[in-house]
């Protein structure tokens, strides 16, 4: 295979992919619809040998002959032809195994499996580097939104405090429904369940595994160490009310559900969790299905790089951009900035993380309330940055926002609040973040 | 001169700056401070050799013995030892001369001056052919944000339509104290400039020259053709008034100084003017000094890439991000996606360009004004979207916002209602964008 310059421009390069589906699909049409482009921009024609799919019979996104075509994706790999392999399956396995076959077969490759990356990537990239090919991955985060090679590449000469994005759109999508228009998280679930917005199974959306992904690949891109998905702690959005939006509305607030990651003394926080945010932040303002990712440079300050976080275009975008690059290294030499991250993260203890809370208290309407709950506060050394005693009677509430402090010390007053007579229950408590104050 | 792999990793990769002033002193100190990260991303040590200064006398952001300066700029680009020449003095003379020689003498170049890069950016970059180093140039443009790059290479396998930025971060300050404080334009003039944010003569800002040369290297990149400043129709934010402001307020807009270029039928229509933005879309969020860009790709969508448009860390980030990708180049082989658009593109006259228009005008309080101007917009094919008649006797105006039409529609239908007895003036026109109907 032509490597590092030694390349014949008569020759085209070949791409192989596993999986034709939605990305796969509209990755390969646009190889072939933009064909000439993409030669002017790699120095080479990059042309399609073969496809593995599950069914022969479906009709694809792509017009190619039919002995373009396999269900054996190990054909795939194995075929001395081809020089990219772009995997668009999903999931663990076959991926993994095919992937690494690839590898070993001196073939680059360009993945959309965030599944995949955020739990065995370090494996795929020591593979690859052994066998001196490029593993590039840029549509495993954030669709169609430039973000990996930008922070790689653009940012090589800065250091990242925090990463924070809108890295679900689906989530997104429900939580703007249930801001613009009041409707409660069911009915909205079933709005984006209706528009095909969702998962057969919302699960993965609704419940921040998805997002717990993204967050450990851009966590392990942005501070140059190893975290995969476990490491992310993870809150989904089912338990946000129409009331807790109309309440942060009245603050100024939106409600997101964030990926954050910082680092600190050379520990990793990284999270996902529904998040008030103000709404002159710029990520307060993204909407619908967007996706975003807000970067926290030392040098460069803040960084925001917005876009469609899914969808046939943008995914098989970024995968052409992907593939555009290996094509250029294939023509004249070079390689992408490595995954430098080898050494699994430190991580902060949950409890050690500094936060700040927007609580809802139903409270029993009478004197001494307010004075027994401050105590709480109080007593686990959490400043109350605001308060606001509303109803009454039996609809009696208290809606404090905290100033800075750990989660522990949070957790622990929200438990003893719980226990306190004069405190019917905690109806609500939300992270407030963008606020500055940590 | 090393290069293409031939690299021995044992020497350092020299740099040499013209410049230390804001940015390339904020380049040259992060090139110090971050080292060992470099060394790591690029596979080499990046040293600073010599740089260029008006005066040896003044004290620097970066500490380096007193024989790494230098009052004269050509013993930079001729030092046999420089691989990378940082050119950080901005105008085109002697900045071209001098990046002329070091180009003629091996040596890459990495710039943050966008005046050259938009008239005599074609020359440099074949120049650079010629010779086989790179002209990379991301600090030209919007500061610490990558934006090149990632249209370049991210978007290798998209087609760009339309991009549209807040690339000026002085009239964006301006405008967001007219927006948010209710300012006249002279007085968030003046508090941008007690702010050190206008340069001495604010002319090149508030009149869009700045931004239009920004807008000339992005339409080059973004549409694959050559775009030079003059290219770019321009017009300032001076006419701009705190009515204008309010009235957006009312009908949910926020007004910009919008950078928009757009290919149609193979010509590029690029120009920099004070727009009318729906508050809901990504770009009118943009606030104080920050800049962003809005790309739309016929696969990827709707991108922005937003951040902090000008300042010594943000622009000195960008600066080092394309010294790292040299300095990857020179150790391990590769170029960058050239500077493919070497045809002079073909502009849409600017009378064809089809825009909207928010339109006032002071009229007289009697009956068949409204048809008398109507009249005059239809004669001219415009098509009125929404009217609104407002205050009585001296006070009378009409508010308009009209349909899709060409600029030269418009200006026919301004010059006569200007002539028109009922009309006594024109008060504002300003364009409407980001609507999707045109």
């Amino acid at each position: 295979m032509a490597r590092n310059g030694r390349y014949g421009l008569n020759e085209a390069i070949q791409v192989g992919f596993l999986g034709c589906g939605v990305v796969g699909g509209a990755a390969a049409r646009i190889i072939a619809e933009h064909s000439p482009d993409l030669e002017e921009r790699c120095g080479a024609r990059i042309e399609i040998k073969l496809i593995a799919v599950r069914s022969l019979a479906k009709d694809r996104e792509v017009s190619l002959p039919d002995q373009s075509f396999t269900t054996d994706p190990f054909e795939v790999v194995s075929d001395p032809d081809i020089h990219i392999v772009v995997e668009a399956m999903g999931g663990i396995e076959p991926a993994l195994d095919l992937i690494l076959t690839a590898i070993k077969n001196g073939k680059h490759v360009v993945t959309a499996n965030k599944e995949l990356m955020s739990t065995m990537g370090r494996d795929l990239v020591e593979a690859a580097e052994s066998a001196g090919v490029d593993v590039l991955f840029e549509a495993a985060v954030g669709g169609g939104i430039p973000i990996i090679r930008p922070i790689k590449e653009s940012l090589a000469g800065d250091r990242i405090r925090r990463v924070m994005g809108i890295v679900n759109g689906t989530t997104n999508y429900i939580l703007t429904r249930m801001s613009e228009r009041g409707e409660g998280f069911a009915e909205a679930l079933g709005e984006a369940e209706a528009l095909g917005y969702t998962e057969l199974d919302p699960t993965a959306d609704i419940e921040g595994f998805d997002a717990a992904q993204k967050t450990a690949i851009l966590s392990s891109i942005a501070f140059n160490v190893l975290v995969v998905a476990g490491d992310v702690q993870r809150e989904g959005i089912a338990r946000v009310t129409a009331q807790d939006i109309s309440a942060a509305h009245e603050l100024g607030y939106e409600i997101k559900l964030l990926s954050v990651s910082e680092v600190a003394d050379g520990a990793i926080a990284a999270r996902v969790h529904p998040a008030m945010i103000p709404r002159t932040h710029p990520l307060a303002n993204v909407r619908d299905v967007f996706n975003a990712v807000f970067v926290e440079g030392e040098e460069s300050g803040e960084l925001m790089f917005f876009g469609r976080g899914a969808g046939g275009g943008p995914t098989g975008s970024a995968i052409v951009g992907d593939v555009a690059e290996v094509a250029r290294h294939i023509v004249s030499g070079g390689t992408s900035i490595g995954w430098t991250h080898r050494v699994r993260a430190r991580i902060t203890p949950l409890d050690n993380v500094r936060v700040r809370y927007y609580v809802v208290l139903s409270v029993l309407d009478e004197p001494g309330v307010l004075s027994a709950v401050a105590g709480v506060f109080a007593h686990y050394g959490v400043s109350i940055a605001s308060v606001r005693q509303e109803g009454s009677g039996d609809g009696a509430t208290l809606a404090l926002i905290t100033h800075a402090g750990t989660e522990g010390q949070h957790s622990k007053t929200f438990q003893e609040l719980h226990a306190l007579d004069v405190v019917k229950a905690v109806d609500s408590r939300i992270r407030v973040v963008g606020t500055e104050e940590l």
